[in-house]
């Protein structure tokens, strides 16, 4: 079995491009025909969803990514709705992200890797590192059967700096000290937000670049596309850009408009792909 | 509506005692009887455990904690048992705390805020505070209709001090300025490892004991109800130490042959029962 990031590069190379489309339902302010659906069925309107942005997505890039929270706000119907899209996911050549960011000491981070591997079959999971780089120990086996793991390193968030830079250095080398002890340089990600890119001192971004990154915040946060971002994606090849609501409309006032003209899943998995298009490169 | 800490002290000080029962369903090594039922159905597995252990808490205690990650791990059947464990519990009259350990960026904690609070209708929820404390924003409302959010701050596991120490002061100086501003003092609570209460230093112990407290670590972590802990309760009335491992046996080693004797559960709802005993003052 591949390592996650041998995979992901060699995907992210077939597609030419480091976009992850992320998969984000917001349920809030819904335009009238998803609404409708919505309120009729969720775990309907949360699986079309899905699907509708995963065959955007399929043979565009090479991962999705979905945000657990929006679905296990709905339960016991949003979990079973996760799990089809992510098999649906899989089923189109798409590396699967859950990013469900948990975090918690390690005979309970054991129960977490069953969640995502084992119940939803993820490829990824991102995770918080709040207590410390041992309590990956659990996911041992799972990594060195092709799965990965994300770890949460700066946020995209404004807020979270006054925390994160004083930690940001010591935690970034455990982490290699963690990957260097279980040889899994290859299964172990970083999240660092496309925010913050130019905060960080180039000491610091360097060693960063030695993981495949996971760089959120580009579109609705404020982050583009631009010369800083490309050279960070030249140095780490197997980084993604996830975009959610920058693709697929919900959750974006100034979409609402267009999205109120869309009746039916096929017209608007149509409508994110025309707006894929505007993220590649 | 009244504030989660104003009723969890009334309910401490009623109880006289300030155990929190933990229930968390380990899965593995699972003695005999119990390993059949969760093999057949893990449902009713997982709802008649909490129900075993819920009905030995009653009448006892203020509070049970749910460990999500075990539950999670069951995928839909999993959500589907804890929200009827959670329902249970607050038909015994126990406040139910879900210990889910959530931390993102706002508009996603909107959405684990419907998850924890609408879905499941708990209590309480913990959270992690690695994005900063501007993430609780969107908590606001449900703390003002009487739900609790305890941020992890200090946890109970060895390898976090490496981390936590450095930020351990602003987080809790940051956190304070947010309840503030909010006036939201009596809905926040924080999580203190009662295995690091001799390790931090008195000013920061006694800033720390103006909120309640959920100080894991008694029992299988090897803490215990002795003096240090006990002058923090008497000096933070609201706060509770659960007990998971130590209470329902499930997990210990110790405990697998004592186990493997009971066959059905008002037998092991009694096993449980005596063991709270051992951890009331």
């Amino acid at each position: 079995m591949q390592p996650f990031f041998k995979n992901l590069l060699a995907s992210n190379t077939a597609h030419g491009n480091n976009l992850c489309v992320g998969i984000d339902p917001h349920c809030e302010n819904l335009p009238g025909y998803f609404r409708q659906e919505a309120e009729d069925d969720i775990h309907g309107f949360l699986l079309n969803f899905s699907k509708a942005v995963i065959d955007a997505a399929s043979g565009k890039v090479a991962a999705v990514k979905f945000q657990s929270a929006f679905f296990e706000a709905h339960g016991d119907q949003g979990c079973l709705a996760l799990r089809a899209a992510i098999h649906h996911a899989r089923c189109q050549n798409l590396l699967a992200i859950l990013d469900a960011k948990r975090g918690d000491i390690s005979s309970t981070m054991a129960a977490y890797a069953t969640m995502a591997f084992r119940y939803f079959n993820a490829d990824a999971l991102t995770v918080l590192p709040y207590m410390g780089v041992s309590v990956l120990d659990p996911f041992r086996t799972w990594l060195e059967n092709g799965k990965g793991l994300y770890v949460v390193w700066i946020s995209s968030n404004k807020d979270a700096a006054a925390l994160q830079n004083s930690i940001a250095a010591p935690l970034l080398s455990s982490l290699a000290d963690w990957c260097r002890l279980n040889q899994n340089q290859e299964s172990i990600g970083l999240v660092l937000g496309a925010t913050k890119l130019s905060s960080l001192n180039d000491q610091l971004l360097h060693k960063a670049t030695q993981f495949g990154l996971l760089l959120p915040g580009v579109g609705a946060q404020g982050a583009k596309v631009d010369a800083k971002l490309q050279a960070v994606l030249a140095q780490s090849p197997s980084s993604l850009y996830p975009v959610s609501r920058g693709l697929t409309g919900f959750g974006l006032e100034a979409e609402g408009a267009r999205l109120g003209k869309i009746a039916g899943w096929p017209a608007y998995s149509s409508y994110v792909g025309d707006r894929i298009q505007r993220f590649l490169p």
